[in-house]
């Protein structure tokens, strides 16, 4: 927890092609953390598109950002054209050595690997991607919520895929502010999730259906393959043997 | 269901002051049902500020719509300011007339309330403005997500507050195509929820919680009973007795 009186600095990167809701979800949680302020961050002032097509506005440029005390990556497909833009990963990488707390969500946390930031570190990931962290020196943890934190004290929040970004946005707020305030934010949030069928994970899905997303996401999937090998040949880091590479 | 070779028009209404997460949650669901468009509608094209600022941009005017299939309704603290606006009312009530199925998220029940639409119906709403259900002559139903379908077989699913609004998303995509088509977009966006506290409603949120958010929201909440009131006496809605409304 830091000092209830210590102003934060959050923002979030805005990307084209990311999932929305791996920034809207935790935007919900963020944007209400007592003494912060939120902003949302892209490259330039235009709207961005989502996967979808839903249209957000950022509030500022990347180079227009403070010094954040808490940076929020999201992922999504979009992700993947930004594994080798040395623009977005220098920002998140200056901005992580900064920040007390970063969080990722979903493919987010291939951006951090990108950046250099995964080497040593305890992750997770979406669930079609997890098996890509350790190309970037990860080990990856099978859970929702991963909570890491390094030598130099700084919290690690790994939310696996898409609507896991809300549960881990209220485990940052908690870590951020205590208890009571996410749970003031829960409550707010009516957050109290009554999933109608038990699909969310490629463990208890129907397994047509998960072989179906797997096959719908092949090419990306590859993509995201071929830029994750050759990120560990460059740095020099092993790739995992294929018996390990899980999926 | 509907037949899968029905191509489907979804809308939703989006407002300045919505609460941001009642538009997005469902957009992650609705925006990948099965052969359907899926569209946002706004008064004008100007970006919209959510009541904590995030900027989204409509896909079209209010006027440019289709008539919509499958319309939804947010809510949010904006939603106060177009319990008087004809134009938007109109809108929703002309369009809810030609749907066969209708989402409301949150107070975006009380738009629908305004608009007349809620005489007769199940109905459920915001945790905090449940209660006021009954002014626009709805029986308020302590559930998550109420589905409830009229004479003219039309469908009305509500969701109560804020994020429930993904998990009546996720009811009406089944509804309209299927288990199978929802549980394949609940694996797509990782739908597992682990909520890290147990605070996401009044019963089991801590007393001193709900009590801070009962306080900091009186204002509007005696500004929306105000309306409900007024609203009721003009329709000649007999307004509950004052013990049977519940908070």
């Amino acid at each position: 927890m830091i000092p209830p009186d210590t102003h934060l600095q959050i923002g979030s990167l805005l990307f084209e092609g990311l999932d929305q809701i791996d920034l809207t979800g935790p935007f919900e949680v963020l944007s209400r953390v007592p003494n912060s302020t939120y902003r949302v961050y892209a490259p330039s002032l235009d709207p961005v598109r989502d996967v979808r097509g839903l249209r957000i506005l950022p509030d500022a440029t990347l180079a227009e950002a403070p010094r954040l005390d808490v940076l929020h990556v999201p992922g999504g497909q979009g992700q993947e054209a930004l594994m080798r833009d040395a623009a977005v990963l220098g920002w998140i990488r200056d901005q992580a050595a900064g920040a007390g707390h970063v969080l990722s969500v979903c493919t987010g946390a291939l951006l951090l690997g990108a950046a250099g930031l995964l080497v040593g570190r305890r992750a997770t990931t979406y669930w079609n991607a997890v098996h890509l962290l350790p190309f970037f020196g990860a080990e990856p943890v099978d859970e929702r919520v991963v909570i890491d934190r390094d030598a130099d004290g700084r919290t690690w929040v790994f939310a696996a895929g898409v609507t896991a970004g809300i549960d881990g946005a209220l485990r940052l707020a908690a870590a951020l502010r205590g208890d009571e305030a996410a749970q003031a934010i829960q409550l707010g949030m009516q957050y109290a999730p009554e999933p109608p069928f038990d699909s969310g994970t490629p463990r208890t899905a129907p397994p047509a259906i998960v072989a179906r997303a797997r096959a719908a996401a092949a090419d990306l999937t590859a993509r995201r393959e071929a830029t994750a090998r050759a990120i560990a040949a460059e740095r020099g880091i092993r790739p995992p043997e294929p018996a390990s590479v899980t999926r």
